[in-house]
C-alpha cells in the first residue's frame, strides 16, 4: 500500500491519542505473555475496505500479531460474515482494537455508501465522484474507499485540478475572465472546470473554453437541457446536494460525472466487531 | 480554547493535505491584493461547534482576515441563519474555506445529534455519554462537541478509566479475577467499570466491587431489572446499539448514563454554506 | 516493551543532540568495519531499570549490535556485576554509549531509590507513590522505573485523575464546592482527592465525598489522627516534603499511600559503565 | 533566549504529557474567566536559574499570563525569598505550574550546585566543567544552567570535540594512533584531547601530540606530577567520580578544569513553590 | 506569502543544522544587547528571488530585527545595489546571516538563470517550463523562484499531471494502450502528456488522444517537423538536454513549451553580501 | 550510513513533496504487480556519491526492489557507464525515481567538482575545504559528498568552530578583543579561526593567538607574504571567491588550506540516467 505514505504516522497519532498514559485495564488484567485469537466479524451486509489497516496498526504496538484477511478489498460481505482472522499477543489486540476498527469501520462504510450509489447508476455512462468534504488528515485513506467502492475521485486537493466557483467568479469579475486568468496562469497540465447554476452561465463557460463544466443545483430538466447544450464539448459534472436526489434520474440526463459530498462528509460506520 | 493543544498542528495537516501543491484556482483567478466580505449562513436547523476554527484557519494562511462569530458555541440554529460574517484577503478565504467548513460542518454535526439525544432523556436522570469510536486526530475536538451538545464524556482513552470488556474477561479468567487485578494494579485514581451482558455477570460485578457497571446489548426489561438489583451500589452505564433504541425508553430503567457510539461514528456534517 | 510508544523517538532525539555533526573521534579513530565486545558493569549497589535500551539506542546507528541483559530488570545487583554482554560494530557502540547510559543510569537511580522507600515500609500497608514531577518527555520511562523500584504509580498527567489542591481551593471558593463542581463535571471515571492541610480541611473534605485524601505536611500525629477520623471513609495519601522524614513512622499512622516528588525530581544516576 | 531553539517545543512535549486529555480539576473547578496573582517563592537557599521558563510555558495556554521576575538568571537567593510575580488567567496558572516548575526547579538545582563547586576552587586556576551527562532532551538547557551556576561548558556533543577514551584508544590500537588518526581524519578546528589514566599514557599523549590530556581516575598525587610534567605544554582536565572528591585539594594539583558528572546526572531539584 | 506552508519549519531546519550546539563565536564576541546596521549587497548582476526570507529567518532567533526590502521580487540588479536594509539584534543577525544568505542567493540564482532563458525566446510564444529536478524540501520555494524569473511551472509533482515517459510506456505496454489506461484512471480534472522521441511515437500519441506531446531529444529539424505534424492538434513541449540548446532556435520551431531541468538542478548562487 | 540519521526523513519529505496525492500516471498506466529491470547510467564523466540512496528511497515504497550499486562512492567514472543495477516493483521504481535521482546527481555533481579542485592542488600540502554555504537540510550528505570527492570539511555548523569574521570584529571592537573574548568563553575543545584581509589583521590576528588566520579576497601575492610572515605559526586558509582563481597558484603560496563555496552552493548535477 505505498500509496499511502503517512499511513503509520497517522496509526501512530491514534494510538497515542487513545492510549494516552497507558491502557490501564489491559495491563491490570491481561498476562504479560497471554495469547489470542479472534475474528473480525461484520454485522450488516456492506463492503469492505481497509482490511490492511488491523495488521498495521498491531504490529505497531507487537511485532507477534498476524491478521489474515479472509476476503479482498471492495468484497461485498453479508452481516455475521468473518472477514479476518487474528492471532498473537492479546494486550496489544486489546490495546489496538479500538484504533484498528475506528478505520476499518469508517473506510468500509465510505465503500458501502459508494457502492450503492454506483449501483443506482449502473448501465448508465456517469461516473461516481467524491469531494473535498473529506475528514482532516484522512483524505487519502477515504478516497481509497470511494475507489474500493467503485467511485471515482475528484480533485485530491487545490493544487491538482482547476475549479472555479461562484466565490471566485464573484471574486475575479466573471466567468470569462476567471477562465482566461486560469488559462494564462494555472499550470498547462490541469483542465479547468466552471460551476455553473443557470443556462446562461453554463453558456459563458462552454464559450469561455471550459474543459469540465459543473452543473450545480439544477433540475433534472435544467441539468438535461445543459448536457444537449454542451453536446460534448465539455464533460459535465452533477453537483449540489445529490445524496437528497434520485441518481439514475440524474445519470439519465447523460451527465458525465456525479459528485456526492456525503459519501466521505456524512459516513455511517460499518458495523464490525473483533472477538476473541 | 487552550484544551486543543494540537489544533493548529490538525488545521496545518489539513491545509497541507488540502492545498497541496498550491491552490491553483484561486491564484490564477483571484488578485493577491483582493478583499471579500462573506458570511457562514447553515442550511438545515442544528447545533453549532466549532465557530472558533475558521478563525484560526484563515490566520493559518493570511494575518487580514476576521470571522465574528454571532451566536455562541453550542446554539440551536435555524436553517438560513447566518452564524457568522468574515472579511479579509479574497485569497486566504478561498483556500482556506474547505477545511474550515469540514471541521466546523463535522462538529456541529456531532453537537446536533447529541443534542437530540439529550432532549430525548430530558428529566430522567439519565446522562448522554460518547465512546471512543472518534476519528483518529481529531477525538478531543470531537468530545468537546458532544459537550457543547448537552452531552457528556466518557474516558478520553485507554488511560483515564479502567473499562474490563467482554475480551479482557475472556483473556483475564472471569470478572472477578479481572476486577482483583485491575484493583491491584491500576492507578488507585481511576474507577473500575465491568462490561456485562447477563444478569449473573451483573451480579458477579456487583461483588467483586465494580464502581460502574455496563450493562451491553440487554433488553429495556432487562436493563431495568439490573438496575434495580444494583440498587444504587455502583454506577450503571446502558450500552450497545443504542443508537437504534429508543433513548427514552432506555432512560427510564434508571441507568445513570446511556454511551451512544454514532454520536461520533456515524457523523452527518451539519449543511454550512460560506458566500461572499 | 509496547507501553512505551514514543521511545525511538526519545532516543532519536538524544542521539542527534549528542552526536551533532558527527562523531568526529570515533569517525576518524575507528575502523569502519572494526567490531567489538564489551560489558554493562554496576559500580554501585543497586536495582536495574532499563535494560533493553541500550539495544533500542544502537540499533538506530547500525543493525549488527546484539546486547544480552544478564539480569532482569527490577533485579537487584552488587557492585562490580555485570549487567549486561554487547558485541557488534566499534563505531556504533562508541557513538551510542553515552545516550545509552544516561538513560539505564537515571532509570536505575530511580528504582534503587524507590526499592530503598519500599523497603521501608514493607509489612505496613502503605504503598509507595510517585508524583508528576518528573523529567519532562520521559515520564512514562520514569514512572515505569517507580514500578520496577516496587512502587505505584499516582496520575500519570492531568487527564487522569481529579486532585483539587490549595490553588484550586482558593481559586474555586472553598472545598465543598470543588469538589462539587468536580463531581458534576469531572469524568464520572476518575475518583476525587483533595488536598488539606488542616484537621478543619479533612473533616470538610470527607464530608464534601472525596474518594481519597491527601494529608499534606501534616505532623506524624496530625496524620495518624486524620486517618483515625477518616476510618476507611476515602483512601488516604501522606504527602509533603516526605523526602525528608522516617517513611516507616508515617507508613505507621496508617496511611495508605506516600508520595514522594524526590523519587524523580532529585534523581541520583546510578553507576554503571560501559568498558571494552 | 534565541540560543534555546527547541524551549517551545520540549514546553510543548512537556505539556502534553501532563496535561494528556486535559486538565479535567481545573476545568471543572475553576471558572474559565478566572484571574489569580500569585508568586513563586523559592523553599530553600539556592542559585535560580530559568526563570524565563515560566513565561514561555504559560504562554502556550493562554495569552494573559504574566510572569515578572524579581531576580536575575545566576542569582543566589535566600529561603523564602519571592522570586518572581505572575497575574493571569487562573486555569492557565494552574494547568501549566507543574511543567513550569519541573523545569525551573531543576535548572535551578544545577545551577546551585554548580555554584557550589565554583566556590570550593575559587582562587585556583581551575574552571569547572559539565559533562555529556545529561538528560536526553534537555542538555542545552542544563548546560546553560550550569554557565549560570559560574561553570564552563564542555563538549556539546559529539561533534565539537575530538576526545579520545579508553575505549577509543583499544579500537585504534594505541594513543599515538589514535591521535595520529584524529589529526588526519577530524575537523581542523577541533583540538585533540586523551583520556589518560596513568604516567605511560600522560607521556604517550603528550609527545603524540594532544591539545588536551585529561587525568582520569588518578590520586592527588599522581595528578600533581603529571601536571608538573606537562608543564603547560597541553591543557589538562581532571576528571573520574570528582563528585566525592575535595574539589579544592584536585585544583590545588594545577590542573585547567575540573569536570563533574554529577551537575547533570544526578541532579536535586531546588525547592521552589507557587502560590496564589 | 501564504502559499509557503512550510517555510518555518524548512527555516527551523535550517538553523539547526547551522547553529548545531550554539552560535559560540557570536555568543562570546557580541555582547547580548548590541545592535547593528546592515545592508545586503549583490556583487553581480542578476535577478531578485527571496527578499521575504531574511526577516523569517531573523524573526525565529529575535523579536528585534527588521529587514527593508529595497527591490521587489523579481527586480533586475546590477552588481554592487543595496537590495535590502537590515537593523535590529546584532547577535540574531549574526546567526542567522548564513542560513538567510543560503536561501536568498539560491533561489536569486533560480531567477537569474530563468530570466536569461525567458529573454532568449521573447516574442516567439514560447514558454519556459521548471521541471521536477529541484532540490528536496526546496520545490515550493524553487518553482517561484521559477515564476520570479519569468518562467513558467511545469507540474508540481507526481499528483497534478499525468506524464507519460519511456519506462511508462514500456512497462505498460506501448503509448496507445497507456494513454487509454489513463484515460480511464486517472483523475479527470487532468490533462494527458506523452513522451516522444521519434516521429512514429508522435503520431501515435496525437492518435491516443494526448493533450501534450513531449519533444525529447529531438533535432531542430525533427521538432519543427513534429510541431507541424501536431498542427496545433495537442500543445508541445520540446524537452531534453535544453540547456545545452540555442532556446531561441527551439523556440522558433513553434513548440509551445520548453523545459529546462537545469533551471532548478544546476544552480549557480547569485553572489549577495550582508554587511555591517 | 549511520552518519546520516536523518537520512530517512529527507527522503520522506521529498517523497511527500514529489509525489503529492499519488502517482497518477504510474498508477493508471502500470499494473500492480509488474516488475522491471533497469540501470542507472551516468552520461557524462564524473566522480560518483550517494549509491546508498536509490535503494533508501525505493525502500520508502517497496520492500521488493533491490538496487546493486557497481561502483563504490567516490568512483571516477566514465560517460556511459553504468554505476548500478536495479529490480523490483515498477511502480515503486517509477514513482521514486526522480527522488532517487535528484539525490544522486547532486552528491555526484558535489564529489565530481571537489575532484577536480583537489586534483588541481595535488601534491601541494594544501587541502580543499568546504564552507556552510549548503542547502537547507542537506548539509550532512553535501559535506559527505565533499569527502568522496577528495576533499575536507570545514565547520559542520556555528558550533563546533570559532570563526571570527568582519562583522563579529566590527560588532567586537576589534581583532584582539575578539579573539580575547572568545579565549575566555567559546568552549576549550575548539580552536579560533580568524578572517583577515590586510597584512595589519593578519598580523593582530597572530599576535591576539589565533589557531588559524584565513586570508580574504587576498591577491596570490598578499597571500603569499601572509604565509611567510606567519610562519607555521598558525594554520592558514585562502578564502573569497575562490571558485574563479587559479587553485593551483593559490596552493603554491604555501597555505595550508583552500576553502571554495562554489562546492555546494552551485552545484552542476551530474547527469545519470535509470532506463529500464
Amino acid at each position: 500500500m505505498s500509496e499511502f505514505f503517512g499511513l503509520d504516522e497517522l496509526i501512530a497519532v491514534a494510538l497515542r491519542e487513545d492510549v494516552g498514559a497507558g491502557d490501564v485495564t489491559t495491563l491490570a488484567c491481561v498476562p504479560e505473555d497471554a495469547v489470542s485469537r479472534g475474528v473480525f466479524r461484520v454485522k450488516e451486509d456492506g463492503v469492505i475496505c481497509g482490511l490492511f489497516i488491523p495488521q498495521r496498526v498491531f504490529a505497531a504496538l507487537s511485532p507477534v500479531v498476524t491478521v489474515t484477511p479472509l476476503v479482498r478489498e471492495g468484497a461485498a460481505v453479508k452481516s455475521g460474515e468473518i472477514i479476518a482472522e487474528l492471532e498473537g499477543a492479546s494486550r496489544a489486540i486489546l490495546t489496538g482494537e479500538r484504533v484498528a476498527l475506528n478505520l476499518l469501520q469508517r473506510l468500509s462504510g465510505i465503500a458501502t455508501r459508494t457502492s450503492k450509489a454506483v449501483s443506482a447508476v449502473r448501465g448508465t455512462g456517469a461516473k461516481i465522484l467524491d469531494t473535498r468534504k473529506t475528514t482532516p488528515g484522512l483524505r487519502a485513506l477515504e478516497k481509497y474507499a470511494v475507489r474500493a467502492g467503485g467511485g471515482h475521485n475528484h480533485r485530491f486537493g487545490l493544487g491538482d485540478g482547476v475549479l472555479i466557483k461562484d466565490n471566485h467568479i464573484k471574486a475575479s469579475g466573471g466567468i470569462t475572465r476567471a477562465v482566461a486568468s486560469a488559462r494564462a496562469a494555472a499550470p498547462h497540465t490541469l483542465k479547468i472546470e466552471v460551476e455553473t447554476e443557470t443556462p446562461e452561465q453554463v453558456s459563458e463557460a462552454l464559450y469561455a473554453g471550459a474543459d469540465i463544466i459543473m452543473l450545480d443545483n439544477m433540475t433534472t430538466e435544467a441539468m438535461a437541457a445543459a448536457v444537449r447544450f454542451i453536446a460534448g464539448r465539455a464533460l459535465t459534472e452533477a453537483s449540489g446536494n445529490m445524496d437528497a436526489r434520485d441518481l439514475r434520474e440524474v445519470a439519465e440526463t447523460g451527465v458525465d460525472f456525479i459528485s456526492l459530498g456525503a459519501l466521505t462528509h456524512s459516513v455511517r460506520a460499518l458495523d464490525i466487531s473483533l472477538k476473541f
